[in-house]
């Protein structure tokens, strides 16, 4: 018997991946998780059947969320705060700055955090680590306790449908934009530029009507994502840019990462004709 | 009843696409060719059950395959030799360049060629250009009717597995270098990063015993190809470099574009850390 699992990525396309078995299926108070063994990719984690990480290839998302807003920012960045990503990936690449002295991971699910420590190790390591604070509430609620007070803030969200809804709105950014110090960066993950164009559309709409004048897209490949691609967003209130030969990791720790160097973060903003086009940039 | 069809790109992961009727399902000398009707990606061409190209997704293949290229040789290509590509694809981007007084296209199977023109005419639209020769035959055979008088060969193969195994070899290759002038460029599909990196690296040891000691790698996403990314070499007996504002197409060719625009010939060239040291570079 082989057992495959299909994420549909549309009515009409998914990606299919065959399965050892399964390590844990719960419903907690806010969704569906699984835990799968898969052949190609280790490790599977799902909420409410949809891919969040794996094992082998969670380095393409993580990496890149963290690492170019940090590039981009190009002034101390002590205090960050994570929204979501209760599975610890962001957390562990933003602990490679020996800069940040405060990581807050607001991560509304703590059966999120919970298994992520139980089944994937090598991503939810940095969670225990005295620089860590975990607050399992809402992002909203979070936000309303930071006033001009944050460096950083990353949105490490599912896709913009049920809890994860209000983290793609208006409202949502501008709480942001408050928490944010003048010169804080927000970086969001915006889906994938082969199917959600129009979500990423909307997403772009929202943080300028949130008063972010700045904005930075940017893409890079997620093998187990819809469309192998995916895009995030940098939002400032000031220009952002990066700055030539800024390295705030050592050499070591630039050599320990998979994905990104100093190269990529050139190239990660180097957008395709249809995307441009699509988001009008 | 809804039908599915599933390239495995391992023994355990794969795409998966929804399929509205089989338009052509026929085996020629060579191989076997379906075409299908997907609802995701429009019409699908399939050769020995692997995906070659899509009406949807195409442009980000045949775009990347040639434009780099094109723009990193520098100087006035007039004669290309395409070997492979029987869809079309190449020979549509290389018409771009008013600068080309010739295209050779070197296809084996008659058969691709021929349910290209019938079921993917804007594919294959440039295939009756009268600047463009169609030689059925194999590659090796039209590389030693030419001796230093191709400005470039661009190799669209399919995977090297059966009839295109040789044209990953460092034989193929040395006829290919013989073929070309002095500062001739060879451009090779050379798979996915995802999948295939002792394939790759192959094809870059390949390249440098036949002779060619200049190689740019290059990757951009495919989305319905393995791993969703790819990669492609640029192969030189000189060094190559991007002319900054060189530009060999006009205004209205470089618009007319929906993947490749001078942005991504900077960005497809910076590589992730994992392909980096798996290839030595």
């Amino acid at each position: 018997m082989e057992l495959w699992f299909t994420e549909k990525h549309t009515q009409g396309a998914g990606l299919s991946l065959k399965c050892k078995r399964t390590l844990y299926s719960h419903k907690s108070r806010f969704q569906q998780i699984d835990v799968l063994e898969t052949e190609e990719f280790g490790r599977l984690l799902l909420l409410d059947g949809l891919v969040m990480t794996t094992e082998r290839d969670e380095f393409f998302y993580h990496e890149m969320l963290v690492h170019p807003p940090m590039h981009y920012h190009g002034e101390r960045v002590q205090s960050v705060l994570v929204i979501g990503g209760g599975d610890g990936g962001a957390v562990r690449e933003l602990l490679r700055y020996p800069e940040i002295e405060r990581v807050i991971l607001c991560e509304i699910d703590k059966e999120v955090v919970d298994v992520s420590k139980r089944f994937f190790p090598s991503i939810s390591f940095a969670l225990d680590d005295p620089k860590v604070e975990i607050k399992y509430a809402d992002g909203s609620t979070i936000l309303g306790e930071h006033k001009n007070d944050l460096d950083m803030i990353i949105i490490d969200s599912t896709d913009p449908i049920g809890a994860a809804k209000v983290l793609f709105t208006e409202r949502f950014y501008r709480s942001c934009r408050k928490a944010l110090k003048k010169n804080g960066i927000l970086c969001a993950q915006s889906e994938s530029p082969i199917y959600h164009l129009s979500t990423i559309k909307e997403i772009k709409e929202a943080l300028k009507a949130a008063g972010f004048p700045f904005l930075n897209f940017y893409i890079s490949p997620v093998p187990t994502y819809p469309g192998g691609l995916w895009s995030w967003v940098m939002a400032g209130c000031n220009d952002m840019k990066i700055q030539e030969k800024f390295q705030p990791l050592s050499k070591k720790t630039y050599d320990e990462l998979k994905f990104f160097n100093l190269d990529i973060l050139k190239g990660c903003i180097c957008l395709p004709n249809f995307f441009k086009k699509a988001l009008s940039l």
